[in-house]
């Protein structure tokens, strides 16, 4: 198949600062220290959006011949786009909303580049380094505005549900705009675009200004394009400090139906909030879906009432197909968020007080090694298990949808992973029912599992 | 003489982005890394404005008492404030301009403390890292508005000068606003506030959003408060780096009469000005004053003439008592920088191709040893000479008015300062006349040398 | 069925003008010369948004409780709302947009007591002075703004329509708003809603601020109560006004299915356009749906053909089931628009050019008498003719929706029509289909006709 | 003496409603029933700003040639402008506050014209009708926004001031404006402009978007242009319309020393304050000037003291050469008259509650006839007496510097005044008194009074 391109010179639009000489050369420069090859594909990311896509390898291999190159001007710099995706444009003009997206890339590839690389004092190896990075990629991306009060809601799910979950997303996120809560998800179709249409129709009637804030990293942002509408998009450098924004910046939380990828984010959210240090902090999390969905909850309760135990259990709520009960319920539970951060003079842009242990920070490299030597067993807090846990999930969406982790697959087999038996097979009866319920991948291929279980 | 003062607590205006917790720790370290002495001083330094003194060290004596600290709030910080000068505030209530000062003092010490200071990038060693630096801390402040057309008038000239010049620079500044035209000024009194004062009034009556921007470092901000119409301000780590600024924004020019720190500046652009490399950059610059001050310019043109030669004197002209035809001229040398900027594709708002020695860039300490080191003879290219008759003059401004060098001479007596007769000789000539005209010091007491040719 | 009913305070919301003590008492006033009944019904229509029904007799009668108070403040006035509908509130908070309308309903019945009734100068007995009357309307609500560039387009078709249709609407919406098109409708649901909601997710992802206007007449707002999306709000003293409003303010034109009224509107149109003053006046009009609206479009086309005449039939174009090329083909007809209204320094937000004959403009009292006087011959230039079709499709639409109409029949039974018989059988043909398509009314009630043809 | 004269096509800026053909009509129209000659004449009055004359006369005889005509324009309108004083240029483009000003006066003239003069419901013969007229005419321009606080500052006094009393309100001006408080003259130079320049300062000091209000009307406006500094004008029909205007807006007074315009401008203050029905409304009111001033505030104290009584004296307090205290008195008083308004739930934007006699609202032609038949008697009330005294000194006024009364004094000699031997006797030593100061005219010529007591 032939896909149309377009080629076009693109200024910035708002206020993107101006950049210094060696900014510029970084970004254009295509050898080993140079960001060019991190910028041009981010940038053919945000300019696939709308073309459903969820299998990030097949955009690169599709768009082999797409450019992108800095131009000086006197008032700033131009974007020389080749062989761009024809779906960015309405007329041969480029959406604006993408053409922020694309600007949005160009800071945080800079930023990334030229201030964390950099700089001496962020340091990884240490927790609070890592939560110090996350918050520099946020305040430099002009998020965290301090006037502000809480109102902030991160809406995870799949990116490939059905029509009627779907729906019900739109309808949520509807209400939350009515009740004026801003929506935040991780981009791309399905659960994380429903909330925000929702919301965007619910705020024009409120007349209000919402801020629909995406948050993605270059792994994932291939195969899940922010979707125009939102206007606040910060690429974090690897998925952990992406997931590490989400808690820090939400304020409520809600989980929609999904697949595996839904999993990793609900047993990272458990995980942390497992963790003693913060057993008193609000955080209002609810899982919620159609009634079609009642049964997919149901399981994931199951699973964790069956592996971390109902202390696990009393951190969400699950509410089933009542977007008006799930709007004021996250309403409330903001509103003793605002108390307890007011209390404790507690910004409310950035939830320093919550306790991640450094476990969930560093990245996972989901290689076949990393894979097998998870420590999925129950002699540990269930913090700690959440943790392992979490990296297995995580390491079953590389392989499902992330260029590198098919890349992987295909070269050396499936992923193994073991531990105790219980476990194991619980974990086993989610993932074969996600299969069945075609909570896997987007395409209308089979579903192949990127695992077996040892 | 007791001294009004004032307790208070400041919340940030606008849109100061939030801290991390890294950054308001050193805010508040007391020690030797930690950043609270600098931030102290330069606060205290903001608040005094309005109290007509040009005596760094006079003001920190004043105020022993005053304190400054940093407090958690839920939505960003608060300053805590003690014993700080009245004249900052009415009724009680700060002044809005001054608070704005006060975030803009705190935000550029954080980045110097943080930024600058922990990154590898930053090579001062390097004429492009300290160019880079000066960019940085431009751009973190919000100075760089990549959007804007050239039209930012740098005015400099003495901060004690008398009535009818200060006038004078009110009413080149009116007409410089009547025609869209920006200012900025080093800060403080005399020649550095009234054109603002004059533009402010056209500003008003064109609907202009007229922006006036001030320069400073930590040593000479005691002794030049900026005035709180100044609503563009940042503080550079050092002198050459807040020149070097100046030279970077500014689109046009104008020198009013001063004493020897204004001398020192026409010696800086002069030495930049006269480099091969720059002899084709239009650069717009303008000495002017009323008729009394014709003398003034005489003398500094002879000066100019005599050591550096008929070549330095092309590129200025010299306008006495005609405001509107400084204005105009200015106008129409700001669209050559503007048509010049459009056809190399160089950026508006930071003078990239203008080249900078890097004999310019090194911050000169005018100890007495380096004082009497300096190399004023002739045989040097004009620039060169240039750079070490700015560095003697630099020293002499730090004799008079800034709180380290009047503590030097305190200790070890005068500066002495040496090289070829007739440069000597022209030199004292001009320093007895800027003396002579009172142009040396802002308070009533007789003027006593802070230098000796030998 | 009891309904929620909700007690509420409101104040005004952006920029609502002071009132005089005279307007206030006149809003106040239940007697004869007095504004109050006005003002109560309308602020009930458009509290009543979401609570579908399109019998505005039947809202009337349900809220007989409800009432609204001014009551002086400070800082303006405030409405005392007593026994309102509960759909205009979320959690006891009246929707903002709601809150918008309430005030425009407010600001338009002090206009039209105060200025137009009183004015010396608004001659409804002539031609000019009818059309004085909608432009001062007009621009007393801020409707005229002069910098605009032409980029409305006129939405209209039926309120009571099938799914697919209303899908479609939605569809074409989209693309209007994604080519930076704003939206005019005649409020209501189905296609006067489909198109905003559209375009107002287009818009978001353009980052265009977009006008959502919406013209109505205190007979219809009752049944098609503005939807809260619409952010730009008119109400016209009659439905001659309000049409008049919408050829003067649009720059496109679009019908999409509907019923009788939307018949109505096209004789309306075409009606004017075959007026020989408006023969060379460019004015982009296209009749689209979906694949299954097809039939419909041939039947009216068809019509027309028939009655009209081909003349009539070039003055629209049918485009079925291609959202994309409507957008298209408008965005290329406005830029015609724009380019004869440069050309002859006519006004880009009045089409003052345009010829309404005066017969267009005399409001039609949809009585028994008048309704049997109509004059349905063909022995009249087309243009008259059209007149007098279009007022007879006016009285069924009162007679099926409008609490007046509605009385009236129940009074005195159905109307009679007459004229020449292959005209009386056109259009009984097309009225019949429409019942058939159950296209007369919203309810789930079996249609009865209003009318009986003579 | 040739005067430099600019033509000129100007378009509005901001937000000038569009006109309706009616409206455009009117304007070009030169008849009786038009408007072209009022528009004509205020529009060379607001161009001729700078030009210091305060002869309104010699200002229509100077620029004969002068023309403004309206063009149409698919954006609106344009000025098509032919021989217009240069003063109002820079550069050959019209400075952007006198541009505003241009079209504050279309809108007045317009509105006076269409809805004022034909409209039933304004009632002069009646107070209430009077006020009505006012009260739209404010609205319209935009002035009465009904969201903001109390803190509107009428400031009266003398356009043909000394040096020092100039200065000293410009202290005043800066005073108040650091305080929050805008600035509300009557246009033109000295005591009116003086208060606008030093507020400008101060509000750009504390980053306050200030207003600067001028009320005038076509008899004074050639006489006192409005400053450019001005940025929301109104042009009443009348000198009694405008100052209504002034205490139905203004929150505070303060009259800085003048002349015989001054002294009218007291008298119609205290004539409404002594009015039964205002006892008991706050109403700040400060008499101020320098030290030189304190001999002038003392003869008109005596003046009120001996024929008005200590009932009158004791609604003003006189306060010498004290700028900031000036302003705290206006802070406080301004507190307790929004205090007040909140109590009673008045507008803050318009005193409704103020009692204005009928006698003050009806236009004064100052006709010989009229000047002859004042009633300046002891025998009535001290309401009605000052409202006598005031018309006395309105025609002074006229007699000095408007074009109408200059004309009469050529043609029938000057006006004769009687009453009683006191009043006249008092009246007459205060006169000389003023004309002995230099207060009654601007130019340098020696003054010749308008009138002789008999």
């Amino acid at each position: 198949m032939t896909l149309a391109r377009v080629d076009a010179e693109v200024a910035p639009i708002g206020t993107l600062e101006a950049l210094s000489r060696a900014e510029a050369a970084m970004l254009l420069d295509r050898g080993h220290g140079g960001l060019h090859g991190l910028f041009r594909d981010c940038a053919l990311a945000v300019l696939n959006c709308g073309n459903e896509t969820d299998d990030g390898k097949e955009l690169l291999d599709r768009y082999a011949d797409f450019d992108i190159r800095l131009i000086p001007r006197e008032r700033g710099i131009k974007l020389d786009i080749r062989n761009a995706p024809a779906s960015a444009f309405v007329d041969g003009r480029m959406i604006v909303g993408i053409q922020e997206h694309l600007f949005a890339v160009l800071r945080d590839v800079v930023y990334l580049g030229e201030e964390i690389r950099n700089a001496v004092r962020f340091d990884e190896a240490t927790s609070e380094g890592t939560t110090d990075i996350v918050f520099h990629l946020l305040r430099n991306a002009g998020i965290l505005k301090p006037t502000l009060h809480p109102k902030l809601v991160v809406c995870w799910g799949g990116h490939s549900i059905g029509r009627d979950e779907y729906e019900y997303t739109k309808h949520v996120g509807y209400q939350l705009g009515l009740r004026g809560l801003d929506i935040c998800t991780g981009c791309g179709p399905g659960a994380m675009k429903g909330p925000m249409k929702g919301a965007a129709i619910a705020h024009a009637k409120q007349r209000f200004d919402g801020r629909y804030l995406g948050l993605t990293e270059p792994g994932i942002i291939a195969a899940e394009a922010p979707n125009p509408i939102v206007n606040e998009l910060v690429i974090f450098p690897d998925i952990e400090k992406r997931l590490e924004a989400f808690v820090r910046v939400g304020h409520g939380f809600i989980v929609f139906p999904g697949g595996v990828g839904t999993a990793e984010e609900i047993l990272y959210l458990l995980g942390i909030l497992l963790h003693p240090d913060n057993a008193d902090l609000p955080f209002p999390l609810i899982f919620t879906g159609p009634a079609s969905a009642e049964a997919y909850f149901r399981q994931i309760d199951a699973f964790i009432g069956a592996i971390l135990g109902v202390e696990a259990q009393r951190r969400y709520k699950i509410i089933v197909d009542d977007p008006e009960r799930v709007a004021r319920e996250l309403k409330t539970g903001i509103q003793a968020v605002r108390e307890f951060r007011k209390d404790k003079h507690d910004a409310y842009n950035f939830n320093w007080s919550l306790k991640i242990d450094h476990d969930f920070q560093q990245p996972f490299q989901p290689t076949h090694a990393n894979m097998r030597a998870l420590d999925l067993h129950r002699d540990q807090p269930p913090h700690r298990l959440a943790a392992q846990l979490r990296r297995a999930f995580s390491g079953l969406v590389a392989g499902n949808v992330k260029a590198d982790g098919i890349r992987e697959i295909e070269r050396h087999g499936v992923f193994e992973i073991r531990g105790d038996a219980d476990i194991m097979a619980t974990m086993d009866t989610l993932l074969k029912s996600f299969a069945a319920q075609r909570r896997m991948k987007l395409s209308g291929k089979a579903y192949t599992p990127c695992y077996r279980i040892i």
